[in-house]
């Protein structure tokens, strides 16, 4: 349903609409030099169970706007144009890294939330899982890849700034830290007696948070989720497993926080007598944006007499996946209150007519430039 | 079969056998005048799932011992003697609390872990659930109770002592902690702007561990249970909930101890951005064990060359309910290594004998004394 909406106004705006094998909706428009690589544009319309209507709808719908006012104005541009929705972002980013080439045979027989398979998805929305290779895209396919976004944290509302430039989607580090003590009971093991991993947990999380905030920056650091076992009242915890989340651009960071973070826990683990292992269970690697685009977005918004910041993008995104194929460029507006994957989320009118504006300037720009 | 077995070892020991309305064994033996209540000993035969194969049955046999000693040598005593096998210890002193009035009718109606009620598992044992009032007991009915048991502690093999005097059975009071903060995406929220309900959770626990540790005594504080939600990696955790448990002989001073928690909780709360409620889950009061029983057990350890050593129980025993009822004593013997509630625990044959001799002459010095 939302899908047929978004190819209606796609045609609407001019857009010759296809869907490719991976089940992206790309809408084309002509442009006047035939042998320039297309201008990449989109977002993506689904959404987390429980969600906003904020959260990648209002840079695809932003994105046919611009698409729409080029045609109401009849702007022909040098390089072709594309528009872009990408299935299923929320889900693992399975559009954008279907493009890039990431995403596995594996991954396609994964059960997602709606109880089909990645594959049968795919089939479902009008794609072809067995000819995904057609969907794959090499570096040079595309000019430029251009994505407006809601902030999904709370930065620029709260200092009062127009539009986000983002620096790049920052790299995602997560291991499992288990940490072993001995199990007993709690009346009769005197405090001095006691190897308590859930006391060691306590220390853990505490340093995860001392060391983070100890280096200026934008990173962040998060224990999300934490067992103890056994797990009652009446028995000192002898095992805690608990996650450990490390976010920044700059993926060297992210390792001298851990060590820092590792070499902590050692010493906390020699004087509690408990151990610590760590356990990587998934990285994504920084993905920076291109500073030329940066510099046209912020262009576009200096004309326009709009504040920017830049700024890093703590959450993923298909432009991640752009930004290893083209040079990639990301234009943040506030989210109210900061609030995100949930019903509350709220972007206000002016500020996503503000962000589409930028976003068409800078596709012009884009188009102008020696990229 | 077990009890089966206790009951045939009782008839070897020239005791007449019953099973109250509650399901409690008891070995009776009559006394010189029959006009003096009778001197109860005993402990428990039922085990926790996977425990081992000395807590309760150590008591139990080696109060069967001491009839039996008694009856080769033909040593008669003026009270009547009571050797008694309460049952379901583990599952929550039943055995115990229907003497002493304590059992509740909706008790009766929990299922215990062999799938049966606690009424029906007191049928299945030979007891009468309709009739519990018959097994009930008031003050004066026992001229005394004791009670040898393994320490589940390793306090006497540490110090390398041999006969523990119990000084009484530590009250616990248990509260479940309700951490309120703001759940948030781990990416996008800076760390200065979060309410890491996690974070707050880890502090309380420090400060638990401080608080206790700070006072001198031989009391202990315990956060043995802990959920965080949402509870996953990249999300911050908006609320936990994490038991704390305390016990100690004085409940003044568990009383005081919680309320130093329950201020730097508070002072957690304000800096943090979070709140901390406080459920009281459970409370069972302190049993001190009788003076006058202390000194004749010191006495009767002293007598045979024994090392002693005055010591709270950490851990619920059955003599906790028959302390409301009379005065009451409680032997212990050093657990090797201080485990307990598992199949490693053990105790040494000799120490089981100090134990049993040291219950046969404290039963002896409390017949003859004026209780």
């Amino acid at each position: 349903m939302g899908r047929e909406y978004v190819m209606e106004l796609m045609r609407a705006a001019k857009l010759t609409v296809s869907i490719d094998a991976a089940g992206n909706i790309i809408g084309h428009r002509l442009g006047l030099k035939k042998n320039l690589p297309p201008i990449l544009f989109g977002s993506h319309t689904d959404s987390v169970p429980e969600g906003g209507n904020y959260d990648g709808d209002v840079g695809s719908l932003g994105a046919i706007e611009v698409a729409q006012t080029l045609a109401e104005n009849n702007i022909d541009t040098n390089h072709p144009l594309a528009v872009i929705v990408f299935q299923n972002e929320e889900g693992g980013l399975i559009g954008s890294r279907a493009i890039n080439g990431e995403l596995t045979e594996k991954e396609l027989d994964l059960v997602s939330r709606s109880g089909k398979t990645i594959r049968d998805g795919i089939k479902f929305i009008g794609g072809d899982p067995t000819n995904l290779a057609s969907a794959r895209r090499k570096p040079g396919d595309f000019a430029a890849y251009l994505e407006l976004h809601i902030e999904q944290g709370g930065v620029l509302e709260r200092e009062k700034i127009n539009i986000g430039i983002v620096e790049g989607i920052v790299g995602i580090n997560w291991w499992d830290v288990t940490i072993e003590g001995f199990s007993n009971h709690a009346g009769t093991t005197p405090m001095d007696q006691r190897h308590d991993a859930l006391l060691a947990a306590a220390k853990f999380i505490q340093a995860v948070n001392r060391v983070v905030t100890s280096v200026p920056g934008r990173h962040v650091g998060t224990v999300g989720r934490i067992q103890a076992f056994p797990g009652a009242p009446n028995v000192i915890p002898g095992k805690v497993i608990l996650s450990l989340e490390i976010r920044d651009l700059d993926a060297t960071k992210i390792e001298t926080l851990y060590q820092k973070i590792h070499s902590e826990a050692e010493q906390i683990g020699k004087a509690s007598g408990v151990t610590f292992d760590f356990k990587e269970i998934n990285v994504n690697i920084p993905a920076p944006t291109d500073q030329r685009i940066r510099s046209l977005i912020a262009d576009s918004a200096k004309e326009l007499g709009l504040t920017t910041k830049l700024m890093p993008s703590g959450a993923g995104h298909d432009a991640q996946d752009m930004a290893r194929l083209t040079p990639t460029g990301m234009i943040f507006i506030p989210s109210i209150g900061g609030i995100s994957h949930s019903p509350k989320e709220y972007s206000r009118a002016e500020d996503i007519a503000n962000g589409v504006n930028v976003l068409l300037r800078t596709v012009l720009k884009v188009d102008k430039a020696e990229m």
